[in-house]
Order: structure tokens, then sequence, then C-alpha cells
């Protein structure tokens, strides 16, 4: 079998999702990572369907055009509005996966009877999670809350702290998520903060089970490729890439707090 | 003398320029307002110089085509990246204001010695405070922080209540303002947590001035067109209009935070 050694492409509204590429070049050192954030419209959170719809499209071309054999929508925002689309139009020549069917295979597995979904409003909004557990595993309850404030709070580096934790009490109190066995983090930044939230949880005696999904998306891409026999050769140690529609300093700077290390983002002004 | 009927334009990254908006629409109730929030693009605060400057341009181009005497930038990242560029673009035809001389011209006027400013990234990287500052009053010492995670806290609603002021105080505390005696808000969303600051600080016993900069700048508007008689017919009730560059039905919620009541919003994709 003749591997494949082009970039897997990730793709994020800004620079959160670097929390996947993280896992996903963790988990297969050999493959070779074009990261695209669209910083110059992050966050998508607050933006319509339409508008997400027309950023990501004219950022597949971007993979495409750069040789990538796979589209892996590392934004829930994104993946909720964008996915269908994205999927159909490109789906032959080009794989797409997105950061929620991962998490719906996990969690139908186990057995919940309740679980919750927090994310943005863009994510909450569109009811994706809900369609996708509805047709998967339709007697699983699913409540869902938008936490919008989480994103940036994040960005700012505000976790592990007083007001980090005030701000995600204030959301987890919140009566809609009562009785959930399970919280799915249904945004690339929280796993940053997973630890907070299981605090939080404990702090009330919850047995609530918080899915980080970043290792379960990175772990359903592999299996992916796998099949698909779309791996790189395993003598590879290729240098990654990434990416962004609109470069500031502090968006380098906030680079390794995602990545866990800092990593050099190239300005590709697709926007002018 | 005759009366200028055309509209206002008042331009915004999202809708916390509404503040502004309201307060130019109560103090002179004859003009007509045409705002414009860049809402496809918001938050500017963590964008580039570089592209809020091709943002604003465009949109100074959709007031002109529909014939407004004036453009305010109701919006400081927006006003600090570019309102040099659109004042020599557009000022011998249409005069553009920014929300940041009115501030200044305001504060250099009073007896403070050294003085502090709270906005977004972009506005406090830019520097445009301290350079006025430098240049209208030397003497003057200037402090700036920025405050990133206060624009999107105000925007989901939270203000007047625990979470708020935590994130508060946590950024007024920052020794940078160690000695200021006001406080600058620099960012149209400030002016609904003035009461919140105002606290901060009678809690600290100390004596610091908070500039909500909504009134300043709307009388600076009324006396510049008074001067360049720009002012509308005196029995006029003309009816504002409201665009959005993308439309979202929280968007249009949220309109009433800072309008102080509900406006309906009119999409207008400039960017498709």
């Amino acid at each position: 079998m003749k591997p494949d050694n082009r970039p897997i492409g990730i793709f994020d509204s800004g620079i959160g999702g670097l929390t996947i590429a993280r896992s996903v070049s963790m988990l297969m050192p050999h493959e070779q990572v074009l990261f695209f954030g669209d910083t110059a419209h992050l966050p998508y959170g607050d933006k319509s369907a339409e508008s997400i719809k027309s950023y990501v499209s004219r950022i597949a071309d971007f993979f495409i055009d750069n040789d990538c054999k796979l589209i892996l929508l590392a934004c829930n925002s994104a993946s909720a509005a964008a996915y269908p689309m994205l999927h159909r139009l490109h789906s032959e020549t080009h794989p797409v996966l997105n950061v929620i069917d991962p998490n719906v295979e996990y969690a139908v597995k186990q057995a919940y009877k309740t679980i919750g979904v927090i994310g943005t409003k863009a994510t909450v909004t569109s009811r994706a999670f809900n369609r996708k557990f509805a047709s998967a595993k339709p007697e699983l309850k699913v409540k869902s809350i938008a936490t919008p404030l989480l994103a940036p709070m994040i960005e700012e580096g505000y976790f592990n702290n007083n007001i980090s934790q005030t701000i995600i009490n204030s959301y987890l109190s919140n009566k809609k998520l009562d009785g959930i066995e399970a919280l799915v983090l249904a945004c690339t930044h929280y796993p940053l903060i997973k630890n907070e939230i299981s605090r939080y949880y404990a702090e009330q005696k919850s047995n609530v089970e918080v899915i980080d999904s970043t290792d379960v998306i990175a772990a359903y891409t592999q299996k992916y490729m796998q099949k698909h026999k779309m791996l790189a050769a395993a003598d590879r140690h290729p240098e990654h890439q990434f990416c962004v529609s609109d470069f500031t300093v502090s968006f380098q700077k906030t680079t390794n707090i995602f990545y866990g290390e800092a990593v050099k983002l190239t300005h590709v002004p697709i926007w002018g």
C-alpha cells in the first residue's frame, strides 16, 4: 500500500482548534498538519449560519489548493453550520470530517439516558447535536445551553482562577442542565477548562462525566484514515504549517495556550 | 440657512455603538440616524489594523452611497485603526468624526495629571489615545490597559452581577492603573458598566472620575454640526435605520441593552 503523505487540513474559526491539531499530531506523528484559523472572522459563535458557510467554503478551497488529503472541521460552530454543505461539495475527492460525529458516536455507546451539551450560540442554536443524537439513539434526552462567554474568557487567559470558576459555576448551575449524566464540551476551547468543570460537579457531588472531545476526535480521525488507507509513511517527521486569515501579535502569543507550545503563525490574507 | 436633512451615518463593529446612536438621537431628535453594525466581522478588538481599515473603508462607501452628511465612527477600535485613513479619503465631501477626539478634548480641559484608558486590544495597542493626549497636553501621564473580556461580558448580559464585578475588579486592580485621577471608558460597550466601575473606586476609597464618553461624543457631534451648519430642520421626527452586515436573532434581541429599547435590525449583506 502506497502511503499518502499529503497534509491533513485542520480548520478552526480562530486558534482554539489548535487543541485538536495538537491531539492529532501527537496521535499520528507522521502526519503533516496544515492548520487554518479564520481569525479575520472569529469568533463564529455569534455569526449566522449563512456567513459561516460562506467563510468555511472559501477555506475548504484553500485546503484543496494546498493538496490536503482530508479536511477536519475542528470547530463546533463550523461543523454545525457548514459540514453538510462541505461534505456534499467535496467528499468524493476530499473527505470532510467534523467534530460533532465523533462525540455523538462516543456518547451513544455509553449508558447515559440524559446528556448535556455546552457550546457557542451558533452551535447550540443549530441543534446539530440534538438532531444527530436523535438519529443515533432516539431515547437519549439531550439538554443543551449556549455558554458564549467561555471561549473569550479562555482566549484572554482566564482559567483556573476565581473569575473563570465563577463564570463556569454560573453557567453549569442553569436548571436546564439538571439531571445530566455526562456533559459534551462542544467547543474546541473548552478542554482547557475541563478540570474546572469537573471540579464544579465534584463540589455538587454530582456524578457527571465530562467528555473532552479532543482525544475522541483525534482517535476518530485516525480510525477513518486507517479504514480508507490514507495514512502517511511511518518514517516521516513532517513540519506542520499554521495559517491565519488575520495576523496580530496577540494571536501569536496565544498559540501556546492551545497548542501546548508556541507555533509560528503565517498570515494568509484570503480576504485581503 | 437651508437645513441639511440627510442622515448621520453612525458606525460600529457590532451593536455596542447603539449607545452612541441613542445619545445622538436623544440630543438631536430632529436628526435621522443611519446606523451600521459590522456584525459579520465583530468584534474588532482582536483584529489587525489592516483588516479593520479594509472593513471600515467599505462601510464608509455604504454611508456615502446612502447620502449621509457625516460619518461618526462610534467604535474606539475603528477610530484608532481607521480614522486617519477615512478622514484623508472622505473629509472634503463627507466629514468624519471619531470617538477618541471628543474624549481627549474633554479630558485635557480638566486638571488631571494622570489619566487611565481602558479598551479593546486593538484600541490600546494602537496607542491612539496616547498620541492624541501627548499632542494636546504633553505633561499628562496616560496609563492604558486592554480589558478584552469586558465587551463580550456585556454583550452576554453579564453586568450588575457578581461575575461582572469580579471581572471588573480584576482588571481595575492592575498596578498599571495605579495613581490615575480619571478613567476613560474607551469602548462603546462600557457605559453599561459605568456604575460598577464607579463602585469599584468607591470601595477602594479612590477619587477617580469615570469618563462616560457617550454624552461627550454626542455633544461634540452636535457642536461640530452647528459650527458647520449641518443641522436638520427642527420640525422633523425622522425614523432611524439600523443595519447590520450579518443578522442573527441574538443580535436582534440584544439591541435593547444598548439602545434602551428594541430596534429592528435590517440585514445589509455587504460581504455576501
